[in-house]
């Protein structure tokens, strides 16, 4: 087998597959790594298949742009789909194999079962999508079952969704150990994402704003700074910049994302932008 | 070793044991089957012991009396616990492994996951157990993971839970087959619970008339009558014995336990009598 060859990705579409490809690894003691995935894949999403390779001698991705974390309102018609583009970064990766099931493969009919972890889905993200976590969790829970990886590498972009993840995993003596990758950025600081798609040429100049407002507000907090005016001051730079609406910028216990009460934690926030709504965190502390 | 040291029942109460014993087994390609009980055990879980080490090579059996499956008003603390005559049983049987945890080895600080089965668990004994199954779903689903079981066996006496461990468990990609057993009654046709222990001698008389009573209504059913009128017969027959108040007496399909629309089905019932609440359910069709 020539080296193009075993770098050359397989792709399935049923579970049977996948864990037959995944079975012939564990018979060789080889360790699998995990990176579920929605597609549209920029170079955030290959700094977790990069992860992956070097914890594991085997990567699986996922691409499911699953329904069930998207309320009727949001974008789960529009949501960037392009698994062309997606396999050619996968195989540059030197991702081993890719899952890409439909959705019927994933919730056939008479499907009723939903993983919830309650608290932490109530919570920022979550009490401005109040269904998005448990959409998240019965998904993610059913990848990490169905492939039944070593590791599985989720980026801290999303960083209240790793914390949900972490807990399930945890509370349901999931055996994957669940790894988080920090977050990779624009030259000016923007998160990437798969939605900055939806931003104008003009929406994009003001988006790095969210992140540049919370590393300070993280900095002055770290100083031992009032908590509460770092955040205000942080709130009114994103309005002033150009967001016409902020969710939230807060600052939490970085574990729990339980109200931040000294020591080490995290300033995380949402804001609308045109179509899109940007997301972002910084680590202090 | 002599034939007596494999029979003999090892007993763990962490997870990580349970799991070193089972992997043991795994590398000697033996089946395992699980039998999660809730102890107090009689001749209805001899049965899934049984079924189990004719399904499987080594039979792990669970005993955990699970706090989250009571509402507050209901018998948690009461609920007989006897783990000596209990070790005797599983001993007897055959069984190779008791996994008896702690309630914080099963939830420990931070817990915060549950796993629903949406539709099943809100009907029957979910109308009156608005969060029983939610319970049985976590905890199982728990059991499963921890075990890893090929197969994992379940009591026909609690259909609904049943039909409810199948749903999670092909909805959530557990590898573990779900088997049912069917219960096992006294002489008289009580179905053998660790409840029955609260009746006194004069309701122990009058406790046979629910599966009467229903066995009745199926036969009845199953020849084609009305099932309305068979229901409402076996509710007045299971209230002239002596039974003082009657839950539900219902047929249902056998699998989704959608309402009954004819061919195969189930006769379910609940009804209280002094400190117990029986439940039951026969097949038809």
């Amino acid at each position: 087998m020539s080296v193009a060859d075993t770098t050359s990705l397989v792709i399935v579409r049923d579970v049977d597959s996948l864990r037959q490809r995944v079975a012939l690894w564990r018979r060789e003691r080889l360790r699998v790594a995990l990176v579920p995935t929605m597609g549209a894949l920029h170079r955030g999403h290959k700094a977790l298949m990069t992860r992956g390779l070097e914890l594991a001698d085997r990567v699986v991705a996922t691409i499911f742009v699953n329904p069930t974390q998207f309320a009727p309102a949001e974008d789960f018609g529009s949501y960037p789909r392009k698994e062309a583009a997606d396999v050619r970064l996968l195989n540059e990766a030197g991702v081993h194999l890719l899952f890409a099931p439909e959705v019927a493969t994933m919730y056939p009919p008479g499907f009723s079962t939903q993983v919830r972890v309650n608290g932490l889905s109530s919570i920022l993200e979550g009490a401005h999508r109040p269904t998005h976590f448990d959409g998240v969790a019965t998904v993610v829970t059913k990848l990490l079952l169905q492939a039944a990886p070593d590791v599985a590498l989720f980026g801290e972009k999303d960083y209240q969704q790793l914390c949900v993840i972490k807990r399930l995993a945890s509370d349901l003596d999931i055996e994957a150990k669940i790894v988080g990758v920090p977050t990779v950025r624009e030259a000016d600081g923007l998160a990437l994402s798969s939605r900055n798609a939806y931003l104008t040429e003009e929406e994009r100049k003001i988006a790095p704003a969210l992140h540049q407002a919370i590393t300070d507000a993280a900095t002055t907090i770290a100083k031992g700074a009032n908590a509460e005016a770092a955040l205000k001051t942080a709130k009114e730079r994103v309005l002033a910049a150009g967001f016409p609406e902020v969710d939230y910028i807060e600052a939490r216990q970085a574990e729990t994302l339980a109200p931040f009460e000294g020591g080490a934690g995290r300033v995380l926030a949402a804001a609308r932008l045109g179509r899109a709504r940007l997301i972002d965190n910084v680590a202090f502390g």
